[in-house]
């Protein structure tokens, strides 16, 4: 890292005092204690060199891509530290399985607030090695900052695909089917629950329903399993992270046509079904609230079975929700009638 | 980027009402505005997809590394802006160049409160911009986010290297010279200069060699100039980011050897040298203040000519500042004495 303007405003003589030797700073020393266990690929060269080193599959292209979270912002300062980090990464495995991509490794900066004990960088760094074995996704560097600022995860993830082969947005065609995996608008209502927990009494969830919600807030299932299967049968491709209606939205801008859904089709959980049974007007929240991390492609009709089949496969749902068509604009479709939306997709500015 | 948890908590109305369409949003627009333009790689799809897609170079291993700033640790909020991102981006082409890497391009995590106005953020994207041509490092995806806290840029670069040939710390030799490019602690001068322009004349600086200081840690020079240099003479190589004494240090305990400094070979600006006179006590500065970008690097004895002819054609400063040899720890001679350092490197913890 750069050196900081204000030497010694964040300097801990306690943890310097850690320091094996005087060469040795504490920054070195938590790295070594936290993050070197986790970066066990050989190209990460334990995290002691300027770079990591990676051969690079042949005959593949590399996808890369970055994105994080910021304390307050896209996670509560309370949210258990295991699965911060977690989150931070899934949602870019979500991205590369989305365009069909098996991962590589990734990069990870951290920055914390002074305030943050080690307890919570354990925990922060449990998470995120459990979910790099996981994902066969290894930790290759990183960055750590103290901040005056919230605490914040950014990660840049690698992952390859043969040759010329990326899904892209920009290719859905006319006459595809509309295809989402997993179930939309949990995560949107999770976030919900997690700041007011009342709020299962309203919907009239029951203990393990809402728990579901959050949960599903809190940790993204990335549908990395289906990466291969997206590759083979899908024309377009997107991971749905900012609500279902504006990247539906937003596939149809990049593809240049039009797409009408039926809204009775978006698969539902029961603890999703449950609270727009007893509140209909969440029904904007779960098409729109995003943080969802479920693929959205589109694929000619003669290729959903064989999508449909792996699928099923790795026990991940499938729903056929509409189709696309010429002219330009997403439809939602409600008894007839296309919806509007307040605001179809999550924007910072 | 994952939806937020207070959904209306940033949300601009104003810049929301700039949307072309009601399904691109503001920050879509942000975007297209500032960032697309910078994206000229084909690979980054115009920032309009998931995720950004290149061919790595065949026989070539990739090479990765991520740092960043943040406002009021690495950098003053008052810096110009179109410092801040060239400076984000150079501090991991500097990575690159230490490692003998080619740049391939590089992915930006940007996090901005909202106070920032339009201006900072064009003369942010400039800046960027003109270094990604510059160093042939094109921009190919990023994150966009607000932030309540600081200012922060994350950068995640990848080069390339011939297979197996990334020049690394850890291979030092007893017998290697030791040599570093440039100058050696004028950006740690320049950072207590940019906070209190008064020390200029406790220093006898007149105006140019002050402004060279403090534009010495505005605006690092990274050594790209010398990878192929590095790649074809060095033993072992880093770049000199935390400091001349901490980070000789790093390189020793990763080979497993000792080295020898001659503090008088240390080359110093005529700025540097200016103030070391007038303050003697500046030289701990110097040596351990990082920020200097520069590339340390061991090679055999009978390298050193090729490598300093190709740093004379590439109008780069060589010295040779001492030796390796067997044992551990770095020291520092100065008048047969060697030093020792309050804090010889940068820490954040």
């Amino acid at each position: 890292m750069p050196a900081a303007l204000l030497h010694n405003q964040h300097y801990h003589p306690v943890r310097k005092a850690m320091a094996k030797d005087s060469t040795e700073s504490a920054e070195d020393r938590l790295i070594a204690r936290y993050f070197r266990p986790l970066a066990k690929h050989p190209g990460a060269l334990d995290l002691v060199d300027d770079a990591a080193v990676v051969t690079p599959p042949a005959g593949c292209d590399l996808v890369l891509k970055t994105d994080g979270v910021i304390a307050g912002v896209h996670f509560f300062p309370t949210d258990p530290p295991d699965t911060i980090g977690r989150k931070a990464l899934r949602m870019n495995l979500s991205d590369l399985a989305a365009k069909g991509a098996t991962p590589l490794g990734f990069l990870m900066s951290v920055a914390l607030p002074a305030g943050i004990d080690e307890a919570w960088i354990a925990g922060f760094a449990a998470g995120i090695g459990a979910d790099a074995e996981l994902y066969g996704c290894p930790l290759l560097g990183g960055d750590t900052d103290r901040t005056p600022g919230p605490t914040s995860v950014s990660v840049a993830a690698f992952g390859a695909v043969p040759h010329g082969k990326m899904v892209r947005r920009s290719t859905a065609k006319p006459g595809d089917r509309i295809v989402v995996t997993g179930s939309i608008g949990d995560a949107a209502l999770g976030v919900l629950l997690r700041r007011e927990r009342q709020l299962a009494e309203r919907w009239h969830l029951d203990g393990a329903m809402a728990d579901h919600l959050i949960q599903r807030y809190l940790l993204p299932q990335p549908r990395n399993a289906l990466a291969a299967a997206v590759l083979q049968h899908a024309a377009a491709s997107m991971d749905v992270s900012d609500g279902l209606a504006g990247d539906l939205a937003k596939l149809c801008r990049a593809s240049g046509v039009a797409a009408e859904v039926d809204v009775a089709k978006v698969p539902l959980s029961d603890a999703a079904r449950a609270s727009l049974a007893a509140q209909p007007g969440l029904l904007d929240t779960v098409l729109t609230g995003g943080d969802d991390y479920e693929i959205l492609l589109t694929l000619a009709p003669d290729q959903l079975a064989g999508f449909a089949a792996k699928a099923r496969a790795a026990g991940i749902g499938v729903a056929e929700i509409g189709a696309v068509a010429a002219g330009q604009g997403a439809r939602f479709m409600r008894e007839g009638v296309a919806m509007t939306f307040a605001r179809p997709s999550f924007s910072h500015f």
